[in-house]
């Protein structure tokens, strides 16, 4: 691996991963645990999201006022979000800030105090996000799509389920906590202006001694089915769809990329084009690839008037069934262009590269170089999409429609 | 001026900015045409939103799907938007890329082709964003804050007014764009892996020619007032609060921004700890400063249940008097530290040092340099902070909500 890269996985599971980039004085971490939302108590959806939060609530020595004042007095930009796979934890600043938070990072998942009132607030504002969604009748949308699409426990909300969180107690939370926050599996990526020997001793000083914990398995079920409406009062309708796809291992994965490209990246992108410029239906639109481990999907959004939604939805399905025909050679050198150009860009990013390559490591066991993915790009062939194209036709698709009338499905 | 900026004013009016960033492959642009919402024609309100997309839809000698071809095949990352006081064109790529299209944008704002089926669409889409506010109750409640808050035409709904876009038509947009697209009070800004001389040379030979243009009035009149109601059926209140304060140019301005930052910067901010963790009242609140040009605000928001939502409007205002009684040493460092922060990680990003030249131009005539902010908000004092918080209350409040109830204001 060239002198950017570095990758180290500790005996008790941790995998370190860290980037060396040229130019920056930041770093950025990213620290995926692995408790998402799939691995959350059958009966306790949502526990992971509490979690999340409880445990910044006071770690260690300090207490939740103190714990929250040191990471803002090192500067950090922080954040924290619950996913399908993991907990993740990032932060971003002076490279020494960084590395400075490290043990305090350590604290936070390993040695969290967990407080009753802390708990019953972290319980609270679950509950509270979780009704939010009744006002973003977008973000209501895909997560359907979500839970329609996904074989569970892979298509959960991650935000929860509101009886399951009203039933969660501390004593729960405590044991799902040790169950879940531990070494095994857990990711813990850095970028920017460091040296990978010291993190290499902090991160082992840190974590080395942190328990491997055993492993977690899942019970997969189908998915519920292909289409829903849900009823909402509004002027607008929007219409989200999704039907399977590779999983990003796969040796066709940037050919399935460009094409998507082809079909929704940049401006000219068919379905821009098609629909929101040249027919004027809709004033947002798009499809792309979604990933979950060993698991790829292709989703589609489109909000729209109430009285255009049915041609909206004719017209999106119509496209993605175009693909067939094939790709011309201009659209596809501006979908390796487009694509290769956003490769560079996240390449001057901190943040971008700590979930590049910790996103990297979790689906194929190991960090892509930037080089790798321009040359994965550049090797795509003209016959190659329209060969794939050809043999991969869309479908069979989930269709989830949040507005006040039910759409008919193609075909 | 140290070597990595640089500006010069055309004898146009046309204002060229640059920073060169070290250890960077890409650039970007941020070009401000003096097009905003405050200057659309007083009975056509839109007419600069429609105008950002019509002069996309095919310029110079290329129509308008060639156009956006080639753009896309240049592999720039693309935006348009339109605020108060300009139309924002922003583009990143490899730099010779975004060097390379500099002409393609003379063309865009010089010579559109602006065909009539183009216009329809544009149109109609402006149309359609704005219906779709309906379903966006956090974006209706800022918009109305803004119109309820600001002077007019400061406080106009950039997106536009619904029957003065359903009256708008072609030539009225034409002798709009003839009007408000030339080069007097534009700002075409570049960052990243640039040399000074070679951009100017670009600029000069693409735009050095542009019409001046003649300068623009603006007759103002008072906001409408300081309380609003907007009736919607919902589980949610989605409160929105802004009061005067200090333009950006003001000596005080740092002073200003750091107290904002003890109120609501980083996780420790009083508002997320008082409002937030500790009562548990909303599952998101925020203040800050927010500028136009001479004219400061500071504007919040809180989203939360509607059986919570008097509380949180009370400890929301209790929490803004509260600032009267001063803020602690280790608030204010913590609140230096992380503004501090957030300076140095912008100046690793092309985007972020693109806007960032072309906002301070704007509203200061010049930029100022990393160097120069991080001092000024190292010469911050506590006494400074404390006496400067005491002397300036907070008020008159104007409060909008966007819910089922009205709430009853303090005081």
């Amino acid at each position: 691996m060239p002198d950017r890269y570095y990758q180290h996985t500790f005996p008790n599971g941790l995998t370190l991963l860290a980037e060396k980039m040229p130019g920056v004085q930041s770093a950025a971490m990213t620290f995926m645990v692995d408790a998402g939302a799939s691995t959350d108590p059958v009966d306790r959806g949502g526990s992971a999201t509490v979690l999340s939060d409880l445990v910044l609530r006071g770690a260690g020595e300090r207490d939740n006022r103190t714990l929250t004042a040191y990471l803002d007095s090192l500067g950090l930009q922080r954040s924290s979000s619950v996913g399908i796979h993991h907990t993740r934890f990032g932060c971003a600043a002076v490279a020494e800030n960084v590395l400075t938070a490290l043990p305090t990072y350590a604290d936070i998942v390993r040695r969290p105090h967990m407080p009753e009132d802390g708990f019953e607030a972290a319980r609270e504002l679950a509950l509270q996000s979780l009704a939010g969604i009744d006002d973003e009748p977008r973000q209501k949308l895909m997560i359907k799509l979500r839970e329609w699409f996904f074989p569970s426990p892979f298509g959960r909300n991650t935000m929860g389920d509101k009886d399951q969180l009203e039933k969660l107690t501390i004593e729960a939370s405590k044991t799902d906590w040790k169950r879940r926050y531990r070494a095994r599996g857990s990711i813990l990526a850095l970028a920017g202006n460091i040296e990978f020997q010291r993190v290499k001793d902090l991160v082992e000083k840190s974590f080395g001694d942190w328990e491997a914990g055993a492993e977690i398995k899942i019970q997969q079920t189908p998915p519920p089915g292909n289409y829903r409406h849900e009823p909402q009062q509004s002027e607008q309708t929007h219409i989200g769809i999704a039907y399977p796809s590779l999983p990003e291992t796969h040796e066709d994965y940037y050919t399935l990329r460009l094409a998507m490209e082809v079909l929704s990246g940049g401006m000219s992108g068919r379905l821009f084009t098609e629909v929101r410029e040249k027919r004027g239906l809709v004033y947002n639109v798009w499809a792309g690839y979604s990933s979950l481990k060993n698991l790829g999907a292709i989703t589609g959004y489109a909000g729209t008037s109430n009285e255009r939604a049915q041609a909206t939805l004719d017209t999106f399905i119509a496209e993605l069934y175009r693909l067939q025909d094939g790709v011309t050679a201009d659209e596809l050198q501006r979908a390796k262009t487009g694509l290769k150009a956003s490769t560079i860009m996240s390449g001057e990013s901190t943040g971008a590269r700590a979930g590049a390559i910790a996103h990297d490591y979790f689906m194929r066991g190991r960090i892509r170089t930037l080089d790798e993915i321009k040359a994965a790009i550049d090797g795509v062939t003209l016959e190659g999409v329209n060969a794939f194209l050809k043999k991969n036709p869309p479908g069979p698709f989930t269709v989830v429609i949040v507005g006040p009338k039910e759409l008919k499905l193609p075909g």
